[in-house]
C-alpha cells in the first residue's frame, strides 16, 4: 500500500517468499505470513503456475505445502509441474508436499460440508506440518445454498460463506494462495466479485493483445499492510524457473 | 457544493476533521459533524487506510472512535496499522479506541437483527465516549430479507433498509465513514446502487492505470452542505503519514 | 420543444418561475403550471439544491411550497439549506412553507399506502395555500406490490404506479418538482427507466469529468409545450445565489 | 424499402399523409393506407408533436382521427397542441377529432381486457369515421399476463399480444401511427424489442449531442412496400409548423 | 468456408440459387440443397424482400415455393411484393406458391403443437412440391415451455425445440430460408442466441450508418460445405429486381 | 505456457499431433495426450472444420476416431468434409471412424442421463480401438437440472456437471476436443463461463472485420504444461487441406 519502496517494517509480520523472482521484491520481501491471497486472472494467464511455485519453491525455502486442487486431477498437475521441471511426486514422497483432490466432495451436489472441508485441511497441513496452503481454484468452494435464495440472499449468503471460510482458513496458520476466476471478457477480479473484498491480497495476471500477440502482465491489486509497487510489469514462463518477471 | 472555496460559513455545523492531509482543505475545514459519509473505492484503493487515518487522528484531536470490522479480523486491522506506523492497541488500552469485530452476527444467517446491532453501536460509543465511528465496509450489513422477495420490492427492501440503519446512525451522535465496496469492473459508487443517495457524502478513491503502473486518485463526489473542491487529486500512502494528498 | 426562442405564447399556461437563474430565460419564462417536472441526475449533481431553490424563491414570488423529503432528514435539510444562505425555519415559522418527512410511512414495508400518500399531501397543501411541491427523491415512492411480480408484470406495475402517482399530483393544483436518481454509471433518466416518459419535463443535470476535475452541466431534455433552449449549459453552486448558469 | 426515389408505384396502396413537412417527399408521398407503424424516440424527442401533427393536418386533409393517449391526460395534449398553434378542441367539436384517455381501463390492475380496448376504439373511429388513429404510447397497452411466467414464456407471451393488437388495428380501417419509447440509454428501438418487427414500418426520432447542444433528427429505419430515402436529417420544433425537417 | 473461389466441387450437393443478384456467385452457385438457412438482420434491413425474391425467382427457376408468414399479414406480403414488380397472387393461382399464415396458431398461446405445425407444412410442400421453404420469421415457433423452468433448463429447452423444428424441416426434402431477428442495437445473430449454431448457414443484412445516411450490406457469416467469399458488400433494393448486390 | 519455443521436454506426455498445419509447430508438437481441449468460436469460426481435420488427419497417423454430433446430422457432417475432400464414409467403413448422433437423447427433455452418455461413448470407443474423440459440440451437453434452481446453484450445478463430465471422458483414454460455442457479439469463450477453466487447453478461432473483409484467425489461449506460442494467426480454409494456418 506504499508508494516508496524500501523503508523498514520493524513491526511488521514475519514475511512468506511466494518463490516468484521479481515477486518478492516488488512486495518488500514477500507476503505477510498466516493471510488468504489471491491469484486472479482469465483462464490461461498462469495461475496454476504460480500456483505450482509458490509451493514448489516453499519446500525450497523449508516450508511444507498442501495443494488442494478441485477442477483438476492431481496426476495432471504433476504433469504439467513437470513440463517446467519441477518433480512434485518426489516432494509428496519425501512428506514435504500433500496434494489433494477435493473433488469427490462435489459427487454430490447436495452433501457438501464446508466445515468438514476446513477440517479436513487442518487434517493435511498438521500431517506434514506445512505452512503453506494453495487452493486452486476458489469458486467451486462456494457451495450453493440448501433453499433456494433470491438474489439479494444470494449476494448475502456468498459473501458470509466466503468470509468464514477465509476466516477458517487463517486460523489454519498457513499463508494461503486461493487462485480466482476472472470471467473472460469481463473486467471483474473474481468469480462473485467479493472475493477481492475478503482476501489481504490481489495479485492480477493478464494477457493482453499486442498487435499480433498476447503478452503476459502482472500487478498487485491490493495488499493489505505491505508496501507495494504498483507497477504493471511483463512475465514470461520458463523450463526451470516459471515465471520470471522483468522488473 | 460549492464551486468557491474561502467563503464563511457562520451557520453551519461544527467541521470534523478527516486527518487527511490536504483533504481537510478541500472540505473546506471538515466533514459536517454527525452525519454518515461513504468512502467509495473498488478493492486495493485504499479505503480501510483511508478509515483507520480517520480514527486514529481522531484520537490526536481528543475524539474518540469506534471501528466496527465486518469482513476482516480486529487483529489485521491492528497489524496493517502498525505498518503504517499507528499504534491501535495503545489507543485500545487507553479507551480511546473500540475495534469491534460484527462477523459473529453472521455466523448464523438467519437470526441477525438490525436493532440489535445499532443498540449495540450505541453501547460501545458510550462506553468510550465516541465522536467518531467507522464501518468498513457498510455492504454486509445488508441483511437479507426473511422472505423470498421479486425485484421490484428487493429495490424497495435495500433502500429502506439503509435508509433506516443510516437514520440510526445520524441519532448516535456520531460522525460516521462508512466504507463502499465498488464492483470491480464497474462505474458504479457501492454494492446496492443506493447508497450514494442516501449518505450526506461521497469520497471516492480510485486506480488509474497510466501507462504501465498505477496512480491513486481521491476526488469529493458529494457533500451536502459544504464547499467543497472538484478537481480530481493524486495521492499516496506514506509510513507514518498514511494517505497524503498532492494538492 | 421549439427551436426558436422568443415567440409569444398566448394561448399558454401560466408559467412558474423556478428561481433558478438563467433556467427560467431557457425555458422561456418558466415551467408550465400545474405539472409535475423530473430533475435528474446522478449522486451529487446537486438535486436537492435545485429543490430547495425553487421552494425558497417560490416564497419570494409569493407562492407558498410544500417540501417533501424521504431519504434525507428535515433538520439536515434546513442546514443544508442555510449553509446557502437561504433560511428554511423562517418560511416555516411563517406558515409560507412545509417541510413534510414521509420516512415514517416507510417504517413498516407492508402498510404502506399510495392513496394516503396522495391524501396528506392535499391537506399539507391546503393548510399553507402551497402552489409548489417538491418530492426528493420520487424513487422510494414506488413501493413493492403486495404480491410477488414477475418481470413483465412489474413493468407494467411500476408504470400504472407512477402514472397513477403523477396523475394525482396534477390534481393538486400545484407545480411539482420531483427528484430523479440516475443510477450511478448508466446513461438513463431514472430509477425505474419510465419517470421521464410519464413526466411533463425533465431537467438534467450532470458532472462531467473534465481533465482533473468535475464540471457541473445543466440542459432541458424535455418540456412539453414550451419553447426551450436545447444547449448544455455549465452552472456553479453560489453561496447566496444557489444554483447560477452559465449562459 | 427501394433506395432510388420517384419511380412510379402504378399497384401500390393509396398513402396516408404525414403532414409533417419534408417526410411525405421522404417517404415518396406517404405511409400505405391502413397499417401500423411506430414512431420511436426517447424522452422528449418529439414522438408526441409528431403524433399530434399526424391527426391535425389529417383533419385538414379531410381525414378524421382518434387520438388516444394513456400515459397523459387529454387536457395536457390539448394545451400542447395550442402552444404550436393547433386547436384540437375545435377539431373535436366539429366531430373530426376525438381524443380518448384510455388511462382508466388500467385503474384496475387485474381487470383489463385487450379484446376491449380494440372494441372500443372501433367504436370511436365509427363514431366520427375516422381514417386515423394515434396510440401514444403502445408500451402501456402490454398488459401483464393473469399467471407469472418465466422469460422464454414472456417473449412469447408479448409477442404474441402486441402481434395480435396490430393485426387488430389493421382490421379497423385507419392508418395507425403508435409512439414506441426507446428506454433511455440504450439503442433498443422499443420497450419489449419486439414492437419494430411487428409495425409495418418505423421511423425514428433521436437528440443527438453536438459539442455543447443537442440537435434533433429523424430517419426512416422501416417501411414496408414504400421506396424511401435513408438518409439522417435533422428537423426543428416551429410554432404554427410544428415538425419542418431539413431537407 | 472456403477462401478462395472458383473451384470445382465434384461431389458437392446440388446448389439452389437464392436468385439475388451477386450472392449466388458469392456462394459459387448457392445454397446446398435440403438444409435451413438464417437470413439475420435487425428491422429494416430487408429480411423479409430477400425472403419474398428467393420463392419468387425460385418459381421463375422452376422450383415452386411455400412461404409462411407468421408476423405479417399474406395480403401484405401481396402487396409489399407488387410494390418490388413481383406478382405473388398470380404464381399462388398458378399453384407455384403457397402463402401460408401460421398466426392461427397462436391465438391461443396454450395450445401449439410443434409437431402439428412441421405436419401442415409438410402437407403444403406436397400439396405443390415445393422445393423451397420460407419461414418469416423463426423467432415466433419457439414457442413457451409447458411448465415454468429456470435459466439453464431454459438454454436446454429452446436448444433442442430449435434443433429438432430444423432437423424437422431438413426432413421435408425443401431448402429452407428463415429469417432471423437481430435484436435491435446488440451484437447478436438471432433472438435466443443458438439459431446461428444450428443453422446450416448464415447470411447477415444490416444498416451502417456513414456520416449522414444509412448503407445497405450483406455478408455471409457461416456456410457449411461451401466455397464462400468473406467480404462485405454494399446492396440497394430496387424496382424490378429487388436486392442487388455490388460486386 | 512457455515463452521460448524449442526446448526439451523429456518428461512430457506423449504428443498428439492436431493435423492443423501449422498448428502442431505453434503446439511444439500437438497436444497433451489424453486430455480434454476446447476449441471455441463464434458461428462460423471453422469450429467444426477443426474437428473434422482433427479426426481425419488422426486416422493418417494410424488413431481412430470417435465423432459425436449434437446439433448437425452425421449425413450433413459426411456431406461437409467431402466438400473439402475428406471422405469420412470410406474411414466409416473401414472401421477408422465412428460418426455418433446424440441428438436422440434430446428426444425427450426429462430423461437425459449423463452416465449413459458417457458408457455409450467409452463402448464406441472400445469398439474400434479409438485415440480420438470429437465433441462438436459440447454446450447441449449441459443438461437441465432435474428441478429448478436459483442463479447460485446454477453456476454450482454447471460447473459440477462439466467438470464431472471433462474426468470422466479423460478416464476413456482418447484425447478429446470439444468445440465450444462463443455466444455471438460477447467476449467470452463458451457458453456457461466456466468450460475454459475446466478444460486443459483453450483454442480460439475468430472472425475479425478488417475494412470491408472478414479474416480468419487463431490462437492458442491456454495449454496446460506445453510450451506454446501466443501469437495470433491468420488461416484459410483450402480444398484438400482443411485450415491452413499463415506463420
Amino acid at each position: 500500500m506504499f508508494n516508496e519502496l524500501g523503508g523498514m517494517n520493524l513491526l511488521e509480520r514475519r514475511r512468506v517468499r511466494t518463490g516468484i523472482e521479481g515477486l518478492d521484491y516488488l512486495l518488500s520481501g514477500g507476503l505477510p505470513e498466516g493471510r488468504t491471497y489471491l491469484v486472479a486472472g482469465e483462464a490461461g494467464t498462469g495461475k496454476t503456475i504460480f500456483a505450482l511455485q509458490y509451493v514448489y519453491k516453499g519446500v525450497e525455502y523449508g516450508e511444507n505445502g498442501v495443494y488442494v486442487t478441485i477442477d483438476e486431477r492431481p496426476e495432471h498437475i504433476v504433469e504439467d509441474a513437470l513440463t517446467i521441471g519441477w518433480d512434485l511426486e518426489k516432494l509428496v514422497d519425501e512428506n514435504k508436499l500433500m496434494l489433494v483432490e477435493l473433488t469427490p466432495y462435489f459427487a454430490s451436489v447436495k452433501k457438501i460440508n464446508a466445515e468438514k472441508i476446513v477440517e479436513d485441511l487442518k487434517r493435511f497441513i498438521d500431517e506434514i506440518k506445512a505452512k503453506r496452503l494453495v487452493i486452486d481454484p476458489i469458486a467451486p468452494l462456494i457451495i450453493r445454498s440448501e433453499e433456494a435464495i433470491d438474489l439479494i440472499s444470494a449476494e448475502f449468503y456468498v459473501r458470509n460463506y466466503i468470509r468464514s471460510l477465509i476466516f477458517s482458513l487463517d486460523e489454519l496458520n498457513v499463508t494461503t494462495i486461493a487462485t480466482s476466476e476472472i470471467p473472460t471478457g469481463t473486467n471483474k477480479l473474481s468469480r462473485y466479485g467479493v472475493e477481492e473484498f475478503l482476501a489481504s491480497g490481489v495479485i492480477v495476471l493478464s494477457l493482453r493483445r499486442v498487435n499480433g500477440t498476447f503478452s503476459r502482465e502482472i500487478y498487485i491489486r491490493k495488499m493489505r499492510g505491505v508496501e507495494h509497487n504498483m507497477d504493471v510489469h511483463t512475465f514470461i514462463i520458463q523450463k526451470g524457473r516459471g515465471i520470471v518477471i522483468s522488473l
